[in-house]
């Protein structure tokens, strides 16, 4: 793995650009951004040793695509088109479907393996990328069996050195999934930030009386609108799906409220504390 | 400060208990539960010198309060009715209004301070005491003014030495605020848990996929129902405005995503961002 292409060194791909410098020390990154602004600054962090062009990727032994998913279904068929017959181009989508639709046909489809690292922080640009972040993590794959068998081990080779657990899944049970367990809970925090800061307009005593707990629920509320405006527009109906189930609880808990049913209120908690178990799992 | 009480030897008590112990060695700890297995708890983890009974407080310097909101409700007359006249008895509890009610014609209210430290995690019990958890953390003190001033002095020492900042409110503005800030919070946190968990039967592929943050967000889904129920039912009436605004933001969050208006929703969630600086000073 001589020369890796970062197409988009934010948090994401500057992660992997430092664990890749980590584990292969010979390789070249090349790093690949629309913002001139980044890559200078991706150069002056050492996540990447040379700026690259869109057209350069014809030497690539690994291309990695982390920019906002829409730019992936946009982009993903011409990066195909330049890469060679060895190339291996993965990308970081939080969604699947789509960007696995996108290029379904393409004549180089079995260079290509989907894939939703499940890490990050609420942090983006190249100044978030963090050494270790993908330690411990899950790395989803999608039609897995659509990519040549010797990517796919180069590819496993990689995340394999970098810590990742796989776990293989088809795009539209991965979208469906998703949408419970990581966009509903972006928009929670957005709308919690949204309620509270219309409230209490005075920030001092926001400041003063909030906790953890309160930090906590709304940190993904610093989350970038750039990367996640077109994740819920690509997967739009499973999340007003899950919204539609999150509002109806939220509304039947107020209404348990209105009616001075705490023993119920108790019970839902109590049922719900359940939760402790499942996330004792989760770094 | 010879002979401390602790009312309740959970986090919020047991904490208070390691805090003080470090700064005033000389002090004997005293527990009073109403669980004897708690009492033995505390024995064991050393968070308490002796077990005690209620009628003990007599020979209190100071008494901490820190049950559940609705055992302070209905026990604080009666711990005033015990106490010496130079014996402080301060609460935590996260609700302010119907303590400061209960008290409020009692002879010895200015022996009493009413206190909300914004400190906690979502655990409970003794086990879940830690050393160093007030550090830094803000402790709202409702209506000082009806506190005896040697007694102030004496809670704003012991406040000062485990290094406490305070804020002085009235107990309905704390009621209020403390609505959106925390309470809020926790109900979030709890339907998010709920939804998933009630979609997603098979907790495998919850574990899987779900990551930082949705651990984040459902964090407080873990507290203690014993410890809530009573909060939302005496503060029930902020607690549903509260709902009520956060269910009508979602609720307009979802018509945009179904209108296709990707561009408000963006928006939204930039302007939101501004979350960033408030959180900023919240430890």
């Amino acid at each position: 793995m001589k020369n890796v292409y970062m197409i988009g060194i934010g948090l994401i791909g500057g992660s992997f650009a430092i664990d890749i410098k980590a584990h292969y020390p010979d390789t070249v990154i090349h790093g690949i951004s629309r913002k001139e602004t980044t890559l200078d600054k991706a150069l002056e962090l050492h996540l990447i040793d040379k700026k690259a062009k869109l057209e350069d990727i014809k030497n690539a032994d690994l291309v990695i695509v982390s920019i906002p998913v829409d730019a992936t279904v946009k982009l993903l068929p011409t990066i195909l088109d330049y890469i060679a017959d060895n190339t291996l181009v993965i990308d970081a989508g939080s969604t699947k479907k789509a960007i696995c639709e996108v290029v379904e046909h393409h004549a180089k489809r079995r260079n290509f393996l989907a894939c939703h690292p499940i890490a990050g922080t609420e942090n983006s640009g190249p100044t978030a990328a963090i050494a270790g972040l993908y330690k411990g993590k899950t790395n989803i794959i999608c039609e897995v069996e659509k990519t040549t068998f010797k990517l796919q081990e180069k590819a496993l080779d990689l995340f394999r050195a970098i810590g990742m657990r796989i776990r293989y899944m088809d795009a539209v049970s991965h979208d469906k999934h998703i949408a419970y367990v990581s966009h509903l809970s972006h928009i929670s925090s957005f709308m919690l930030g949204k309620t509270v800061i219309e409230k209490e307009k005075n920030e001092r005593d926001i400041f003063d009386m909030a906790g953890s707990g309160f930090a906590s629920t709304v940190r993904l509320a610093k989350s970038s609108p750039a990367m996640w405006t077109p994740i819920f527009k690509q997967n739009k109906e499973n999340v007003i799906e899950t919204l539609e189930e999150y509002i109806h609880n939220l509304q039947q808990f107020k209404e348990l409220m209105q009616q001075d049913n705490f023993e119920s209120i108790y019970n839902e908690m109590e049922s719900t504390n359940h939760i402790k178990q499942i996330l004792n799992g989760i770094k």
